[in-house]
Order: C-alpha cells, then structure tokens, then sequence
C-alpha cells in the first residue's frame, strides 16, 4: 500500500518527504501539531482540532501559510488518495528552515495519515493502572512536539506495572502525556484539571454531553491524595474517546466499570460522533 | 559552495538528506546533539565533545551504532570534504522511524557542518546584557534538541533589550539557553553553578585552568540576589569561549573588561587550544 503526506507544499509519497536538515524541528525541536481521527474516511471533530492547531501555532509564533479552508482541501484530497478508511491524520507546522539556527523564519506545513484500528463502540474492558510523575510539560496549553519526558519515562513506566504516566507538580494533577484524566468523586461530581494542560477536544466534549445530561461535572484542581476516596477515574483521547482506570501508583480505584460513570459518558460521546 | 553532510549512513549533499516524517526526532522531539568548533579544519576538543555526546545519548536511552573511532573517522572525511577550516559541526542523534511513534527503534546519526566565522583572538568588547527568566530545561545534564523555550522567548528578549537569557529557576541561576554563566564575587571568587544545567566544554576547561592558575574557582549555587554584588559577569561557549556581561536586568555589572578575571581566563583558554 502506498502511503501519501502533504509536505514541501504538495501531496507525495511519505518515503520522499523528509524533514531538511536545517529545520528548527530538527535541530532546536520547534514545533506543533495536532492530531485527528478519520472514520469512515471522515476527518472526526476537524472543526475543534483546527481551532485548537491554529492556537497552538498562534502561541508559539508559527505562522501557517495556507487558510483553514486550505488545510481542510488538503485534507479530504490526503484522505481521499490514501484511502484508509480507520486512520490518524497528524498535521504539524514545523519551525522551517533557519539560517542562524535560531529565528522562526518559514514555518511550513506537513500532514501524514498513518492507519489506526477501527476503535471498538464499546467502552474499553482493558483497564488502566497509572503512574504517577512529578513533571510540568513547558508551555503546556500548547499541542508542541516535545514529548521527551514521556518517550523516556517508557521504560520507567513499565518497570512499575503502569499502562499510562499520569503528570502532576507537588501533588497537583495535569494530564497524561496523550489523554486528559477524569476522577468521580464521592458525591458524584465528574471531575478534570483546568490549567497547566492541554485542552483536548474529548474533554470538551465530554464537558459538552455532561452539561446536556445533568451529570455534575467540575473543572477545578486535583491533589493525588484524592485518588483514594475516587469512585471512578478515566482518560481521554481522539483515539480512544474513554479508557476506565483500575488503579492509581499503589491505590485501587475501580475493576468492573460495566455500570459506571465511565460507561455512560461514553456512550453519549458516541452518539455526539454519529 | 557544495555542503556535505553524514545522514543515512553515507556523506551525501546536504540538500539530499532529510530526517523522514516518521522519525520521533520529528514527531516527539525526541534527540541529542552536540556542537563542536573547527579551526583550521582541525575539530577543537572533539574527544571532550564526544565524551558528553556518548553519555547524553546514554542518559537518553539512544544507542548509537557507530563506535567513537568510526564518528571520528566520519568526522575527519567531512572536514577533508568540505573544506570550511572555521564552521560549526552538529552531531545528532535522532530516536529513529517508531512503528507506534512512541518508542524508540533505530536512533540514527546525522552530522551537519557549517561556517563560522572565524572567532576573534580577543575578549570581545561587545558585552552582553541578560535578562533572566524562570524556567528549568528537563533532563538538564543532557544536551537535548529540546530548545522550545529558548527559541519561543527571543522577541521577548528583545522587548526587553537583552542579548541573551539567563535561566534561573525561583531565583536560582542555571545557565543561559546555550552557554554557561560564571560571575566574579567581591572576594574574586568565580563562581559557576554546578546543577540544573549543561556542563560546557570551555566551562569544564575554564574551571581547569582556572585551578592551574590559582585562581579561586567555586561550583555552587549563585542567587539572582548576589548580582548586585558582582564584580564581573560572564558567559562561556564553545563557539565564543567568553563573552563579558555588562548588565543583568536592571543590574549594572561592569562596562570595561580590558583589564579584568574574563580578560585573563580568555588568554588561558586561547593558549590551551593552541
């Protein structure tokens, strides 16, 4: 199967894209994305995802040439051509090419589409144990390529049992380097960090379909001396929408999340795809 | 002029190497780097470079497939190739193509070199003013690509007049985005910080020579409260060796280093690489 990606302004084999050299993405890691599920050979949620990559480029002074309307033709011609129905598109604005090695001069853009599995319709029964770090991701309201700390911390990770890495600083919890964490507490109150993370467009909308359905939901912070009195913990993601928690380090959250919480937003966040 | 480089295991034009979509260098931020002066095409403390190199990409999980002798005989035909007796020379390793772009598979070398000036043989008389900014780089005892915040903060720099930045963390001075800082107490002790940050080679030599010399020399924690109190400042770099510091933020430091610790330690340093 040949694959296509949008790079040096025009849609090419992938083996023929590479990024120069002399790209401030290659040698000072300048750079952001963001990344996007295709099904049905449909860019899912595109409208969110665009808002928050022309954010993050916004922050972090890269200019993107082409217009939204640009990147979205782009697109459906990417998905088009590869024609991979089940997939993840990862759109990046890389520093571009700096003669000092330094200044931001032309930012450019690249997309890759890479296939993904058809993610299940069902909430996940492979649960997660987390551990937890004490680590702050810089510029954390910005989707930047650093993730150097969480590609290190793999082996770590796996030394203590975890499936995922969940971030705090002195307690206070962030995110995990690819999802957003939800805790219910014991009043039944759905509750997510609102700062020092970036906002994913499952946790709005998860923030949505709570709102239309009465379920309490807090954006507001959370102390890892919390996790013992959870009734449910779960993370976020694009890929994933909802993967249940069973454990937290050394605390035990929940097993069975057939009736839970977890199980029922979900289920709304499904509805709100199709 | 014709610039080569080493990438894909072959010295090829530089034009023609590109580091693929799919490494993690390109799409988690995920490499290490050293940069080294040539002079007269003779690379300057290469084995001292090679040292940090090696054990950055250690501390980072990189392994590198070529021996040290095999870096520096590919080191020594891309001098004799390129032929540009005063540049800067870049070896990176980058953590390679990962099939679930995550963990790391094949890191791969690259080398790039390219001109410099070539330095004066003099303390420069164009002295810097610093501005200091909170912030702790990760993993800080690596040479990492991770210069986001460096490169990010430059307009900033800028609106406030500096030169460069000084990295402090709650008060606490580590180093600038590409050089060391030494400051000169009232007792003429130079005082360098020893954690949190990269250790230079021209540091590691200031610090030699400043020991053959007699020159009193202390590795410890410098307060941004101490400036007031300093009688010179100074940065040290490989491309630079020293350059003499005028102000920090609102600090007045010292305007003529004609006669000064910097001037002295300059002339020490020039005559060890000679």
């Amino acid at each position: 199967m040949s694959n296509y990606c949008f790079a040096n302004h025009k849609i090419q084999p992938i083996e023929n894209a590479g990024v120069p050299v002399s790209d401030l993405l290659v040698q000072r890691g300048y750079g952001i994305f963001d990344f996007l599920r295709v099904a049905n050979n449909k860019a899912v949620f595109i409208e969110d995802h665009l808002d928050r990559f022309f954010n993050s480029a916004s922050i972090m002074r890269l200019t993107i040439e082409q217009s939204r309307e640009d990147i979205k033709t782009i697109v459906k011609e990417l998905i088009a051509k590869n024609n991979m129905p089940y997939s993840g598109l990862r759109l990046i604005i890389a520093g571009g090419d700096a003669p000092d090695g330094y200044t931001i001069e032309k930012p450019h853009l690249i997309i890759i589409q890479a296939p993904l599995a058809k993610p299940s319709e069902q909430l996940p029964t492979n649960t997660l144990k987390l551990v937890s770090y004490n680590y702050q991701r810089q510029i954390p309201e910005v989707k930047t390529t650093d993730y150097l700390m969480a590609v290190w911390l793999q082996p770590w990770m796996k030394e203590n049992g975890g499936n995922d890495i969940l971030y705090h600083k002195d307690g206070w919890v962030s995110e995990c380097p690819r999802s957003n964490f939800f805790m219910l507490t014991q009043d039944n109150v759905l509750v997510t960090p609102e700062i020092n993370m970036l906002k994913g467009i499952t946790r709005k909308n998860i923030i949505k379909v709570a709102k239309q359905n009465g379920i309490a939901l807090e954006e507001r912070k959370i102390n890892i001396s919390e996790f013992v009195t959870a009734k449910e913990a779960f993370i976020s993601s694009s890929t994933k929408r909802i993967v249940p928690v069973h454990q937290i380090d050394d605390t035990l959250i929940k097993s069975d999340y057939s009736d839970s919480f977890a199980h029922k937003i979900y289920d709304l966040l499904l509805a709100l795809e199709n």
